[in-house]
């Protein structure tokens, strides 16, 4: 079924703009205009107060409520952690004539929301027409702070065109927000001071003990006289400035944000600790941090840039991408993951899912190693959780969670939760992956093969022995196809588990020559003896993969060339998505698959087969994935580009950069879909520019769009800036920082430095046929 | 795991008795002692009140209310129905020289409890030591009439034994009890009243509109002036009685019942038309009434009693089963079903499994065939609910409900609403039976033809075809084996859909020369053409019976075989019961079965099936079989009976018929299980009698447990009592009324009459060799 773009923000290659306010599509808008800077996320709403359909969301990544669930057998979850919806930190109120500005009942003219990649500033413009019959133009100004975390900067410019007098401003920091899943408020105030202007407040979360400080500082350059105004969840200040016709009225809003999610300080450490913040920034000049906030930006895309040339859509788009998944993530705070729909809405309940590893890592591993290397710490800091759920689960080892906001299981569906073991496979890739580009051998040493070592024991112990194969693999599983529900041996779990045990073994043998010692240390204090190690290799070695050895096809599953066979194209239009209008059991009772399993195997070890096995696959599987999931097209595209099916590839790609802004999906009002728009990174990376990390060294195949004119990306690889273009003519790759580094163009070798190297295509044309 | 007996009742051939009261044990001696007409039960709780832990069971059978799920995915429901417990109306309050009775708190001796199965009548004994020095003895009788199913008859007893005084006394109707799964009341008073001293009360159900109207008046043979009590859900009065040292008096309290769940009629009409029943009824003499009962009781056993020599243990409790058989229906009241617990705790929510037609109907059908008529009936009378049911389920046809009160589905566990497809061929196979052996041409060919034809689209359309084997079968199902969760092709499923189909044909054929007018009318309301016809009957020929042709083992399922096997004898015994224990997703990844699967299609279609292919199916399922149901040890006692495995059969046997007296699985507290009771006698008629009802005409083969010296059962048969009695020397049967029937005993034919026939065990023994 085709997706349709829904269009209708201005095409410009550095920025989203929308002209003009459309109520009904407010919530899209306010995703679309989300600003986070990894530490905090704010959705694009009116701040001034909106009476109209909004979701007024402020999101603190990793700070959580939780919800119990009614009982249950054993091992399913019987709590669930979710993302809280958090402080109003740009709460404001202008009120001129005694009339409240509110854009769903006021009179405006000229609104305008626009998004600024190279800066993260968001701006809201409008003439607002008073019953007075004045006009005064006002001007809404924010941005979270990529250089201080704690730190969100609200501008208001107010121009009144035809008249002087007052406005009146209400300014504060709102708890009273509403969780929407839960229908309610999550936050029990807990302290509120006023002192000199400086506002704070303390609350925290009602059934965790999740602590949020917040404080502001309003600079002005009238002398104003603030009143404190105080509610139960609620601190501010109301004001008054001066309009003066034809001259521009102003005021600065800074604000620290402070979230302790830990729950081991006292309160009183919390609120001291967000005093000293506030103290420290809140007093700063806006324009200073604005100027440190550009600085940052710039940097960014000097090395992170994708430009496409030709096709205005798409490059907007992918900039957007980029531009979405550093507000998302970028490596500064600890502790930290990536939520499916990142800080722009409460759709997923904020958890994060294996989209992290196998979706955002690569884009990170290529453009922030120190993030990439954040994400997988996350996973260490959470294996004690992990090592919990796989008790819960009667396992050995760590079991990672499906959906999570601390580490520990959140996905309340217990087929998925306990079915699903491909979070754990995926984590193994992710540091073999980082491993293998980033060379990070300290943390492969200490923090990784700990992991892996805990998730050997896991997938040991869940594993099971075929009573006729004599082999090993999984029963009763859930792999990536999620219209799969429960089988047995899926072969894509089975490959991955046998890959993480492998390279359990190949990261013990390694340490035995490198660091012996470390090793030793390690495997004692997690009572490791060789027999256990044997036994993995064993378990390698034993393990089930389902191939048809005529077709050269794996089987999805035990069973699965029997299930019944669906034309996809068959199913009414009007039967998407499936989900909302199939019977639940049915979805799950064809060869129909939602989303790429024996292809996303064939994607992540791609150089692990034959293009000829790839071929094979593709054909079999393609033709009956309905790509019920966003992740799905990509995967298909970089795969249909290594095929020579490049129309295919492109068709694929096709809504991939823009599936929030045109709403493909038509659900972007819940939230971006922050984890595709890392699929669509790669979608460019591994698809149009061929690139292959999962062997030795890196490898580039490009092609060209035939709707495009040129395209380029930028990656960091090993500690070298290299830029790839593309044109009609020619591929040109060249370091743009950092030493010379090798690479494979095709089959041959290359030795790239700032000069670069200049290839035509036609010449490659040869390899492209006969690989 | 070996089930342990918890002894505690008297053990006597026609009563359970319970001597001594111990509060530990009063909700199971509550189930234990409940009474019940069909129409209304009770459990065996305090009626005068009673401090400690207990629960005060009311129930009507079919009476429910209703309550919302959580949104869910499509065909999963979002609301289901539940038993409501309803008024107690055998309220009463016991006060003498203003001392409360309530043996929770009160000094008590001589406690009784007696349930008797001649009568059905209970009756409590006890003497209340005053804390005023001194004694009374009093009891308390109740009954429900199994002749007036509106009727409950109470009597309390009052002997001062050493002094005279008075007793002040409340009796009323209280629609105040709490329903435990709930938490909350259910009901909503409407009416009450109270004129010359009888009192009447409606109320409805808080989510239903179910009425509920309860009338008493008091009997007494002192002229009292009762007070009216009032309350928000209670209606009642207040009396006082005169106590003369070494005399008795006593009070009859009569209720009419009525309850009205169609919600058709107005809350007016259903007042009326309690008001008529009670000024009808509650005036008659309570002796009389219980003369009735009496006789009722006797006849009873008169067609169905059975006797077992030489073991009053099993003496008692097949009697305690038959009783409580008869108690939760015989067919006097139309449009109700047996639910798994009766109509004895709350257990289950008082819905209706397929234990209806497997367990429960063969009971019925040869003792009671108007009650297994009634128990068809009610599916016809839910047949739009069951089509309903398809619809969602993107189905045509009808799919009964896996649990039910009302003909709606109740189950909100997906994976066993929306997998388990076994309910329909149960009732295609109870449709088949009941009329093979009652010959009730009117039923089939009017309800039975319907049924049968709306399951033939049902099963038509939930099948499918393996791409690979060309066969038809069912995906994503859950056969009746509950530990193996979401299979394809069950081999139970597809045989008994197969089987469902072929009989469908069959009726229609029949019907095409015996009611040509009746089957084309049909045919054309509910749109049937030849071709729909002849599909089915092209669906059974190509429905796919997994069989392993080597053994001759059926496969439980497709890959079964290749199930990771465990010992079950290595499951520590602390592990049980495995749903408490293991975590839910490893219930369902083993070659362990909860319950017969294959072995139950050989025990329904047990002549189908060789002696060879039932002893190599029954070695391999046995020992992998841990009897996680209450249902499953019958199947197997019967079968190793038919295999000449004497003692396993006993074994199996062991805890059937006193599974509840001797609170087997510890959770008789929570109601009777009522459907296992049906079990039981299946396990002696089917079992140690050897009774084949599956084939042309009637078969016994019996044997004798070693351990008893003679049993005895009878049947109803063609319209005749045949009553099979077998000592170690002879086999006895004979005709009790009706006229001569033909039947099969091992493979000889005879024509049985008042006289019968006496055949020598020994003569038989070279049968049970050879067959």
């Amino acid at each position: 079924m085709a997706k349709v773009a829904d269009k209708y923000y201005k095409v410009d290659p550095w920025s989203v703009i929308e002209e003009g306010f459309e109520p009904l599509r407010n919530r899209v808008s306010e995703s679309i205009f989300s600003l986070g800077n990894e530490y905090m996320g704010v959705r694009g709403y009116q701040e001034e107060g909106y009476s109209g359909d909004s979701l007024i969301g402020s999101y603190f990544n990793g700070l959580y409520d939780e919800m119990k669930l009614g009982a249950h057998y054993k091992g399913i979850i019987r709590s669930l952690r979710f993302m809280a919806n958090a402080v109003d930190w740009l709460y404001t109120r202008i009120k001129i004539d005694d009339e409240l500005l509110d854009i769903a009942t006021s009179t405006i003219s000229g609104f305008i929301r626009k998004l600024d990649f190279k800066s993260g500033v968001l701006t809201r413009e409008l003439t607002w027409h008073l019953k007075n019959g004045y006009s005064v133009k006002i001007s809404f100004i924010r941005f979270v702070s990529m250089t201080n975390s704690h730190l969100g900067c609200q501008r208001v410019v107010i121009s009144p065109l035809d008249f002087s007098g007052r406005v009146e401003v209400r300014t504060g920091l709102d708890f009273a927000t509403i969780h929407e899943d839960q229908g309610k408020n999550l936050w029990l105030s807990l302290q509120k001071t006023q002192l000199n202007g400086q506002c704070s407040i303390m609350a925290k979360t009602l059934n965790t003990d999740n602590r949020l400080f917040s404080s502001f500082k309003i600079h002005t350059s009238e002398n104003i006289k603030p009143i404190e105004v105080k509610d139960e969840q609620f601190i501010g200040l109301d004001f008054n400035l001066s309009l003066t016709q034809g001259e521009v009225t102003s005021f600065d809003k800074i604000v620290v944000n402070y979230a302790d999610k830990t729950s081991e300080s006292s309160a009183l450490a919390v609120w001291s600790q967000g005093i000293k913040l506030a103290s420290k920034y809140c007093s700063r000049n806006f324009n200073d941090i604005y100027a440190e906030q550009v600085a940052y930006w710039s940097h960014i895309w000097d090395t992170s840039d994708i430009t496409i040339d030709g096709d205005p859509e798409n490059q907007q788009g992918i900039r957007f991408c980029i531009f979405q998944l550093y507000q998302t993530y970028h490596g500064d705070n600890p502790g930290l993951n990536i939520g499916a729909k990142g800080l722009t809405g409460e759709a997923y309940r904020g958890l994060a899912f294996w989209d992290t590893e196998s979706y955002c890592l690569p884009f990170y591993i290529f453009n922030n190693p120190k993030a990439a290397r954040s994400l997988l710490e996350f996973r260490y800091k959470t294996l004690s959780a992990a090592m919990e759920r796989a008790k819960e689960m009667d396992c050995e080892g760590a079991s990672y969670p499906i959906a999570t906001i601390d580490g520990t299981e959140s996905c309340d569906l217990w087929q998925h939760s306990n079915l699903q073991l491909h979070v754990g496979s995926a984590i193994a890739y992710g540091i073999w992956h980082y491993t293998r580009i980033v060379g990070d051998i300290e943390f492969i040493h200490t923090q990784g093969i700990e992991i892996l070592i805990q998730m050997s024991r896991f997938y040991a112990t869940r594993g099971q022995w075929g009573q006729r194969s004599g082999e090993f693999g999984y029963y009763g599983v859930m792999g990536p196809d999620e219209f799969q529900l429960m089988v047995n041996n899926n072969c894509y779990l089975n490959l991955m588990a046998k890959k993480l045990f492998e390279y359990t073994l190949e990261v013990i043998e390694d340490m035995r020559n490198t660091a012996p010692n470390l090793l030793d240390s390690l495997l004692s204090r997690l009572v490791v003896n060789e027999a256990e190690i044997a036994h993995w290799g064993l378990l390698a070695s034993k393990m089930r993969i389902p191939l048809d050895p005529i077709t050269g096809v794996y089987e999805e599953h035990d069973g699965f060339f029997d299930m019944p066979h669906i034309d996809i194209h068959s199913i009414p239009v009007t039967d998407f998505p499936l989900y909302s209008n199939w019977s639940y059991d049915r979805l799950y009772r064809y060869d129909m698959i939602k989303q790429p399993d024996v292809l996303m195997f064939m994607f992540l070890h791609n150089q692990s087969f034959s293009l000829e096995a790839k071929r094979a696959n593709y054909d079999y599987y393609e033709p009956r994935c309905i790509h019920e999931s966003s992740l799905s097209p990509s995967i298909h595209s970089i795969l249909a580009a290594e095929l020579g099916k490049q129309d295919e590839a492109y068709n694929f790609f096709e809504f991939a950069t823009r599936l929030d802004l045109d709403n493909y999906n038509r659900n972007t009002k819940e939230g971006l879909h922050t984890t595709s728009i890392a699929a669509a990174w790669m979608n460019i990376v591994y698809g149009f520019g061929g690139m292959r990390s999962d062997g030795d060294g890196l490898i580039f195949k490009p092609t060209l769009p035939s709707l495009w004119n040129s395209y380029s990306f930028k990656i960091i690889y090993q500690n070298s800036v290299l830029q790839v273009a593309v044109d009609r003519e020619n591929i040109i790759i060249k370091t743009l920082s950092g030493s010379n580094v090798d690479i494979t163009i095709y089959s041959q070798s290359y030795s790239i430095g700032s000069l670069g190297i200049q290839i035509q295509r036609e010449e490659l044309i040869s390899y492209e046929l006969v690989d």
